[in-house]
């Protein structure tokens, strides 16, 4: 995988920095602040998990009644499972940096990842505000993207550039997320900002279609997190009249830019799973609706079966068959139903392909980037997903991670 | 894990044997029959995979218009996605060892587990015939065992003695299974046998039952596959007037010892899980209904991050909470959720319980039998399932098991 932390561009107004809190991890920065200029303003979506993490919920807390003014991020500590002193601490952290800025305390917005069920060292998060924020400025994404990172072995930025009204505009965005990675989001953060003045209904409306079309299809391991968090910041400092026209080519612009950033930072995700060695396309087509196309490809992308056989290399087409056989798809007619590898037609009939070769399949599952699809043959609606291989390292790093 | 082994009693009137027909194992019988007298019959359930193998579908067809005499069973190659030519062995499978006995081809019953998308060499499956035919007799339930095993480490038989009109009942039976294991039937087969004389329905109606009660409450990694059957006989050479009345006592000693011998036969299959360290019980209460109760209990026997942590005795109750979390209970109340280790609680008011230690939760995982509670705080359903850990062994036994 390239380090692409070349790949930002500052965005005009939106500073960054990182500090060591050594909350968790020694050595390293886990701690990162995003400041929004004033007259900017944010959206966001969250995990769907009941168990939303204590900083989860008073993020929404904090979006519903102001304009965030800062991002308060740490790694190593997810401030989940923590009850009310989890709540608390969330609001203490806010408290804190507002304190030493002169914002409202509603103005910041928490944001934790790492280890689930340990309270908050509210101390050492607090102790190493004063340094990250002499640190600020408007190049620190690189910096930023680090400190957010847990069991992730890179950075992962992104940007997109557009023409508005004349001006060059800017989408950049970070994210960090390794495991526990599923669709309906993941242990996964993600913050993005831009130099444009977004209308507040059209930017939420703008990330979502983005989530939903990236983060919300990619899948490492099924385990949705109790942490995840999306942020869209406008900053609004390239002067152009607020976007506000869902139909012009300004907005479409400005969705695309949103949406390949997404894009590009959720593949980063899956190709950096947690002991990933391999990138692996899901796409099933020729299903009833839509509905029955992702329970086919999420069966697909969460078979251990499967993800095992990817790792080792193994055309193990047997095991996508059972995969899909097992999805629940009412009346399935197995004579229907068409797998491929790559371009390589290997299931037809119920059975393997006449032309198919065990070493041509082979030839396509020793690539790093592999594309299962499957067609059901009952009707016209698909569905992507996007997964990584089960490998030993997948057991090491998540059998050690607390020890 | 104790070899079971010795744990069987022969069934008077049924016959088994076992032989080498390298299918796929040198070295090793791959081969099994069972043989039923005359005036026996037979009930069996199947997988519920939409991709059932060849032998699944003419065992189906075979059962509903004769009684089987003979099961035909082999490991190594489990003729599915195999088509119409898969059928057609299948068939001609059975043809050969009718002809060999002198019984009819639909007096056969075939059953095949191994690697999917391989034609079964059929040369070499009737080219044992005779030598198994030879060596049939009562007393073989070890060997026959052992040959149907294929990634299991050890041989699984379970047998229950019981009273009926004076006379000492026998239900035997023998299983195999390891991976592809879930609800719902897995790669696994089951064959039970009794020496009494049975109404078919009710023959069936205790089968059912006993199944759902066992083999459809275990979980090994999520796969349901596609060759899975339970089959139980009834020799019917036992003398007794034949058991019809669901609910006289003798009726009732018997449906025990089949339920007791399924799920002996499915705690050894769970035990035996590919790359198993743990065995772990779930038992999910307090929900409001049977299906959500299942549906939690579900998602955390099927984590990869809950189970890999049991591999590292590490009692990560995080990782539990985010299971139940994520698994999608209408309008879940985090507060009313608790959760034990063993008779531990871990877990109460949404986050850690104030007197649970660490050290303590730790002394419960380091076991090799775990069982996690969890009570949702809802309602009165209950549900239990049991599974295993996941460790390097799955990802090496899985991913090697081509090669």
């Amino acid at each position: 995988m390239t380090d692409h932390t070349s790949s930002y561009r500052p965005v005009p107004g939106v500073r960054l920095s990182a500090a060591a809190a050594g909350i968790r991890y020694q050595d390293r920065d886990d701690l990162a602040l995003v400041a929004f200029p004033e007259g900017a303003h944010c959206t966001a979506v969250f995990t769907r998990n009941a168990f939303r993490a204590a900083p989860v919920v008073v993020a929404k807390r904090h979006l519903a009644v102001a304009s965030p003014r800062y991002l308060l991020i740490n790694s190593g500590n997810a401030n989940a499972g923590t009850g009310e002193r989890g709540l608390a601490d969330a609001v203490a952290s806010c408290a804190a940096l507002a304190a030493l800025t002169g914002c409202r305390t509603q103005e910041v917005l928490p944001f934790s990842t790492g280890v689930i069920g340990e309270n908050l060292p509210l101390a050492k998060l607090e102790a190493a505000l004063p340094t990250a924020l002499e640190r600020m400025r408007e190049t620190a994404w690189p910096e930023a993207a680090r400190a957010i990172m847990t069991t992730d072995t890179l950075p992962k930025l992104a940007m997109r550039r557009f023409t508005v009204a004349g001006r060059t505009a800017v989408v950049s965005g970070m994210a960090k997320g390794a495991g526990m990675i599923r669709p309906d989001m993941a242990t996964m953060l993600a913050f993005l900002a831009t130099d444009l003045a977004v209308d507040q209904a059209l930017l939420q409306d703008c990330l979502r279609d983005a989530v939903d079309v990236s983060f919300n299809t990619i899948t490492v391991d099924g385990d949705t997190s109790t942490n995840d968090a999306c942020v869209l910041g406008a900053a609004s400092t390239l002067g152009n009249e607020p976007l506000d026209d869902p139909g012009s080519p300004d907005v479409a612009a400005f969705r695309a830019a949103v949406e390949a950033v997404c894009r590009e930072l959720a593949t980063a995700i899956v190709r950096d799973g947690e002991g990933a060695t391999r990138l692996v396309k899901i796409r099933v087509e020729a299903a009833r609706n839509a509905a029955e196309a992702r329970r086919v490809a999420d069966t697909i992308a969460h078979s251990p079966l499967v993800k095992t056989a990817l790792f080792a290399s193994d055309p193990n087409w047997g095991r996508i068959l059972a995969a899909v056989g097992r999805a629940d798809v009412d009346q399935l007619d197995i004579a229907a139903v068409r797998v491929w590898l790559g371009d390589l037609c290997v299931v037809s009939q119920g059975g393997r392909d006449p032309d198919y070769s065990e070493a041509a399949g082979q030839a396509i599952t020793e690539k790093d980037e592999i594309e299962i699809r499957v067609a059901l043959g009952r009707g016209k609606a698909a569905t992507e997903v996007l997964t990584c291989d089960l490998s030993y390292d997948y057991v090491r790093i998540n059998a050690e991670y607390r020890t």
